[in-house]
């Protein structure tokens, strides 16, 4: 009998070349770690779920009176100002033009730049923008999109997913994952070599997994180089709230393009993306997102506004988690103090855990960690001595893959191994072999870690609760200098 | 200066080709038109976004006992059983495994056959799951997809944006929107005379915009069809729940499938869809549905959970509203009599209006409509004497165009008019052409109208609030009744 339409022979082979792990502990899931959310947008939203508290007269014993009026404030954005239906309505496919607005604004105040509430998407997290941005830009294998590596699983995927070429820039890890132009131009020329026309190109800033924060003189070095090799620029910067260091502050990519001036401030197309998944709000479940676009003319803007519409509207709910995100309370709202403890308290609970986990991975043998300036993972390079590597090979194992097997089996620790793919050649192809069994089975979350190349990492998330960071990373040293220990040569790699 | 990624020229053509209407009054949104809420499903989602509620010794002045109860059941529902975070963490891709429990029982409940939860996904509303499915069907523009014209334009637009080739096939209007066998068999004829691969058939029961309700026995000749064409069938039943007359009540593809027995009831691949949208919910802004998929190999199932991992997960508050919507109130709880009195209240007015906008319909001159069986559609036809026709074309419009323009003028009631394709040629070509100039005025939402092909038809959603009715009505017919005297041509067509 023939292959029926749905059977795995029949199917569409971008969808079968798509790499991604099903992995539920390889993404940064801030409220499943244990991190509550914050009161004051939960209670806002509660009541636009259900505005009909608004007319009970104890709604005040349950509700401070900001979010009540805040509550109000979004009812009356809806279309008509039928309050009660406001989250129960189809939005426009752009999101709430009152929402559009508050971010509009939000940029101005956070940029210095005037920014434009049509040129601003509301999206059901910005995983779904980034697609549309990419299903837009890319025609065919030959269009390219430089992503770096190691790179956030979403952009190889949806590249894929378009029939696009991925074209892959190196951080630098010896640079503390800084990004070199020269790479880019390699890159670029490489890539041209092969045929393929590169049209945009992304960056992670803070990095994802990678954790660095890129400085004002970097991007600028970027823009520049998107104008001259007339690339669209795909700026992912959900991770903006997220900063552990003071030297470098975070800066979008659109302020110093601003600040660069004709004609690059005229010219480079940029899209930037934003999320209430990430910084102190880790709203992941509601999938509330945003992408502003620069310099994208307006036909280009009709296009993605008409492929948008096809799924008729962003959630609603996210839509009102975005506007407070963006336009958070102030001293002398009667929820401010409160809003200002629960958000100091994860961020620098963070800033802690990031420092925590740093300092013990660098703390154990053959181990080496840049630290996390942002966003929410740490990044090992591992150096298995030769010993272990042979160990491995009589397992039947590649060197990686045994090492986090041996860790899960000491420790509990859940670690996704994959292999065979150097960190500058085939980075891509094994990632779908990343397995974690350890997802299903409930009660403590144990970090996610990812790795690639020959030279040895593990990606862990920062986000397991403050107080288990040192027995984890305690237990973590044990096995790996045990580890080492056990197949050392001559003293191991540590001592070399 | 060489064209930009992002420049018109440069873009993907799949996107370009997407024809969809941005009408934001094109479409059946409930709560925009004034339909309420139901208010338990609202006080449980209310309680799971602010769990925090829950430890408050006066919710149970805001809350019933049962919507609590519920909400403490969803919240228990959430990975590692972290209550207060169940809303703000991703679910499993494939949405929460306690709804798609709550989902498979409610389908076994309503067909009389097991359904398996890990072949239900939760999706951002029904349109987000089609859309992938279609991604995962159709490899390029020599794959088919059947798709009954007149059709809800998500179809067209997805088809297009996937690459792919849409198959017409045509119902009948003098046979209440009936769908024939033989003129599916002549369309997969001309479709394979062109080279094109038919891979699949939707069907929309209850019919969108048509309202027709398809018969079992139809529905036994499209899954027999289906079968010896080797076709999957993709079931849009997302009006299940709006069925206006009690001869033919909602059966589901997959119940009659079930019913057929071996080889076909172990061959046919059928994809069936619902949504939080439509029925008494009416709760589109959620962005709530799902797809179930009957057999379809476990190794597609992965292909598809793997893409659906790409975007994380669908939102979860509208995974709640699913649950809460499979999972209905029952006699005895606290709220059962509310919760009937609100949902019967939506239904039977809804009823109401359908038979009150298909006789308004039916006492013009000239027109001729379908009773609205289910769905929230009204779709008559309307036929314009030669002498109109003249005056269209001296006003250099079509005359559709005209006699739209002609009702906005008179009525303030929004057309849709969209020209020059024929019922059975060109369908598509103009669909990109409606336009409501009157969407984002607010106050009355008036009935959105589509028409298409040579017979000239309007959509109208039946919508509008109860007791506006008459009043929408008798203005329509005012207007229509003096345009149809006016260009009347020895005594007009309702003479014939």
């Amino acid at each position: 009998m023939a292959p029926r339409a749905l059977d795995y022979e029949s199917l569409n082979e971008n969808v079968k070349k798509v790499q991604y792990a099903i992995i539920f502990t390889n993404v940064g899931n801030p409220h499943a770690l244990g991190q509550k959310p914050l009161t004051f947008p939960r209670q806002v939203v509660a009541l636009c779920q259900a505005p009909f508290l608004l007319d009970d007269p104890n709604v005040g014993l349950l509700f401070p009176a900001d979010a009540i009026a805040k509550a109000k404030h979004y009812l009356a954005l809806t279309t008509g100002g039928l309050g009660w239906s406001v989250e129960g309505a189809y939005s426009d496919s752009r999101g709430m033009p009152g929402v559009r607005k508050e971010v509009a604004d939000f940029i101005e105040r956070r940029d210095g730049y005037p920014s434009d509430p049509e040129l601003i998407f509301l999206t059901d997290g910005a995983s779904k923008g980034v697609m549309q941005i990419l299903n837009t830009i890319i025609r065919g294998e030959s269009d390219g999109v430089l992503v770096p590596v190691p790179q956030y699983p979403l952009y190889s995927a949806a590249i894929s997913l378009f029939g696009g070429s991925l074209v892959p820039y190196y951080l630098e890890e010896t640079e503390n994952w800084g990004l070199d132009v020269n790479n880019l131009r390699q890159s670029v020329a490489q890539a041209r070599y092969k045929g393929i026309t590169v049209k945009a190109m992304v960056i992670i800033n803070p990095g994802n997994p990678t954790g660095q924060c890129l400085s004002e003189a970097n991007l600028r070095e970027i823009l520049r180089f998107c104008y001259q090799e007339n690339l669209a620029l795909l700026g992912d910067e959900v991770y903006q709230q997220n900063i552990y260091q003071d030297e470098r502050p975070f800066i979008s990519a659109r302020k110093v393009l601003m600040g660069m001036g004709p004609p690059m401030s005229k010219e480079v197309q940029l899209v930037s993306f934003h999320t209430v998944s990430k910084g102190y709000w880790g709203e992941c479940g509601q999938r509330g997102g945003y992408f502003e676009m620069t310099n994208i003319p307006p036909k280009t803007v009709d296009e993605i506004y008409k492929v948008a519409s096809v799924s008729l509207s962003p959630n609603v709910p996210a839509q009102i988690f975005m506007g407070l995100m963006v336009n958070p309370l102030k001293p002398g709202d009667i929820s401010y103090e409160q809003f200002i403890r629960e958000s100091k308290g994860i961020l620098e609970s963070l800033r802690r855990r990031a420092r925590m986990m740093t300092d013990g991975f660098n703390s154990c043998k053959n181990v080496i960690c840049n630290f996390t300036e942002g966003a929410m993972y740490s990044f090992p390079q591992i150096r298995l001595p030769p010993k272990a590597m042979e160990a491995a090979k009589k397992a039947g194992k590649v060197p990686d893959v045994f090492y986090c097997l041996k860790l899960l089996e000491a420790t509990g620790i859940s670690t996704v191994p994959g292999s065979g793919f150097g960190q500058k050649e085939g980075y891509m192809e094994n990632y779908s072999s990343h397995f974690s069994p350890f997802v299903s089975e409930g009660g403590f979350a144990p970090p996610p870690i990812l790795f690639f190349c020959g030279v040895f990492h593990l990606r862990t998330t920062i986000l397991p609760a403050e107080e288990e960071m040192p027995e984890i990373m305690a237990s973590f040293k044990k096995f790996n200098d045990e580890f080492m220990e056990q197949y050392d040569d001559r003293g191991g790699y540590s001592r070399l």
